[in-house]
């Protein structure tokens, strides 16, 4: 090819991201940031530390234990040194290695919380996405029922920080449910029998204690037992009173009990309102991992989104690394589900600036004073954006209410000789004038009245 | 293989990270998650906004623009449906992309940080990693020399913000150099006469000449003629009248003159003090990209571990992406760095734990009035760990001491038959005795009284 061949251009690549993964742009990143920030305060104000772990893995770190599901939707690959690695799909396999490999520097008990992203290649039908932030929180090397209710104080203090007020904490505990069954004579067939149970808002009781009888050989009885149990209404206390009977003469079932007791106690002890927390024995979040109490949060104004925060308490996190048991709890905070829920409530004020003000610029030569000004209202803790260009003042305004900021200041020649500036707020038109040396405390005061609105 | 011949327990896996790679444990983490959230803050108080991108992207993104190096490093793979993926070695090709695909939505001036991490099969036996965070921000679509100077103010805020008070900003243009090459009939020879330059500190200024003349076939007066320039020392203001001359007749030298005078100007307007400014024109970074102003920040007390932050304009981000021309500046504040540094300086006080108090918990009947006390502190700001389990005292206070907390509560039958508790001072040893009614008041004015020492 002659050099008069080669094109001066290449051609353009078409900018787009892959299927399943996202762009935020500032109006989505703005309230996802503020949670993050939310749930890290709350997680700090507990006695939570943050760790992070690699993005990679080595791949049997992370198949070690998955799904054949899991397994299907590992990002995998070999790196450059040919060794087999994969992109962590969840926080808490990288948790198990990391508690593991440092348990001895770290001790315990170790609180620790971890937002961070994770990859699956899902299925995007199911309106999944590829790549989501999880937000967890856990609580290592400690069975104590302290820690069992300190779980559902984080929940309550994330959701209430977060804004909410009308919300539900479901609490069960696998004892209870595990104790019934052992009652019964029904452990070996604890999974077909949790299997049947877990479709009885679907197909109705009948139909469920049919397919105990064919499909975990239990007798009519047995099946009738665990379905009281699983239906039992009524208030904490009534249930309570309830699942006594029930689980009487199984060591584990009435431990299960006084626990959950304990629980509803010390949740109440810890300022949590009465109306958020329900005892709800027919949750079990899936059949394996978690061995004890077990929590799921429901909007009671949008209940139908599923839980936005989940958790509970397991025997052994870290037994396919170590041979040291490491009990714990821990809960995991629904991002994407909290701000889709957030955003249908109209909790979310969209705007696309996380500053307070623009200074607006329409004289090239005042630019030493627009300066001046920016700086002085960002000591007094003002978060100040100013206009680069000399554009005329109605463009720049505009630019001001797409980005959805509050406030402008406005200092033309005018102005600037009297040494004073307009503030202009947007949201009702109505300008201001104040002289440049008191307008950052000026301009604080406002703001700080109208937050407080 | 029968039943019996069944492993109970699998093998342990070894808990091991790859290599390149770190976990980040509660005390490196802490002030890691500090430094990025003043980044936040300061990015958000010059009306910066967050953005964030996919981890993976479309190979030819990543590809489009790299140099060969960046694409050996880069880490790639098939995804489920053989797509060719990679992951992002920078922030900035995401921001490219970005830019191209949503600039209509955006609207400019665009302003982002974007704090993330990335990711390059670097080779380690060069200290460098595999997986590190940068945190960059950057002003998209305008030429206003505001933006320039911004990007200083912001470098300064930054860094006084993290606690630094000793430091200087490096500032050059592109544009003088480029103007005095144009003026010396040099601007084909660009690429060769700086990478001659470049090895100046290295090799002395004869042999950089004789460089020059070789390899870009200048004359022996232009090659003294640009070193005459790079080596140019004195305060700002010397240099500016040293520097005039040398580019007189050339437009961009003589524009690019005249912009280092107003960024100078402005950074003063902007509050920097002037010690923390240095008009340095051996800067140049790199060859290509950066075509106007130029930033690089020195730790006075470090400067030999490099620039801590650095970045500067260019003309055209996206050009790979879209027609559109947009012209930024943006600059890097490096993490790594500084926290290496600031452990270094003795910035860092080493903790385990983000809490403040630790709750002990030594009477198992007490655990709801622990839990009262502890929510009574979180009320007023108080970041409180509660002990999980009853052990021993000493052996409470001795996890209290590993963890780096500042004070622990001791509330034993004693105390608590009084509605009493006992702040004890971790640091000092020594206990006050409080009202628990009042003791959340009177533990905050403590721990705000040591806070201001």
């Amino acid at each position: 090819m002659s050099d008069s061949d080669k094109p001066k251009k290449p051609q353009l690549i078409q900018p787009r991201t892959l299927k399943g993964f996202r762009d935020y742009l500032p109006e989505s990143m703005i309230p996802r940031e503020r949670l993050i920030q939310i749930a890290r305060e709350v997680y700090r104000s507990f006695g939570f530390s943050p760790i992070d772990t690699p993005t990679l893995e080595y791949l049997e770190i992370l198949t070690g234990k998955g799904s054949d599901e899991t397994d299907r939707q590992l990002y995998k690959f070999q790196d450059h040194g040919k060794r087999d690695v994969g992109m962590r799909f969840d926080l808490t396999v990288p948790l198990a290695r990391f508690v593991a490999q440092h348990i001895n520097e770290l001790g315990t008990p170790f609180k620790r919380y971890h937002i961070a992203p994770v990859w699956r290649g899902e299925n995007t039908q199911r309106g999944r996405y590829r790549e989501f932030m999880q937000c967890d929180f856990d609580t290592i090397g400690t069975l104590s029922v302290a820690a069992d209710i300190e779980t559902g104080l984080v929940i309550n203090a994330l959701l209430s920080a977060i804004g909410f007020e009308r919300f539900t904490i479901h609490i069960n505990n696998r004892q209870v449910l595990n104790g019934l069954l052992e009652k019964q004579g029904l452990s070996e067939q604890a999974t077909p029998v949790l299997r049947s149970l877990d479709k009885l808002a679907k197909t109705g009781e009948d139909k469920v204690v049919a397919e105990m009888i064919a499909t975990a050989g239990t007798t009519e009885e047995q099946a009738r037992s665990v379905l009281t149990m699983a239906t039992l209404e009524g208030t904490d206390q009534e249930i309570l009173t309830q699942l006594k009977p029930l689980v009487r003469g199984s060591e584990l079932g009435e431990a299960g009990v006084e626990r959950l007791e304990q629980i509803l106690a010390g949740l109440q002890s810890g300022g949590v309102p009465s109306e958020r927390i329900k005892l709800d024995v027919s949750i079990a979040r899936g059949l394996d991992y978690y061995t004890g109490a077990i929590f799921e949060t429901f909007l009671d104004d949008l209940p139908n989104i599923g839980s936005v925060c989940s958790g509970g308490r397991y025997d052994n996190l870290a037994e396919l690394y170590t041979k040291r048991q490491l009990p714990g709890i821990g809960a995991s905070l629904g991002l994407d589900r909290l701000l889709a829920a957030m955003e249908e409530l109209n909790m979310i004020t969209k705007v696309k600036t996380p500053a307070d003000v623009l200074v607006t610029y329409f004289d090239k030569g005042s630019l030493g004073k627009y300066l001046e000004i920016a700086a002085s209202l960002r000591t007094a803790g003002i978060k100040v954006e100013l206009y680069p260009d000399t554009k005329k003042l109605g463009q720049q305004l505009k630019y001001a209410d797409a980005r959805g900021f509050d406030y402008a200041i406005i200092a033309g020649e005018d102005e600037l000789s009297r040494d004073a500036l307009q503030i202009k707020d947007l949201k009702t038109g109505q300008s201001t004038e104040h002289l440049i040396a008191n307008a950052a405390t000026e301009l604080a005061a406002i703001i700080k009245k109208a937050d407080s609105h």
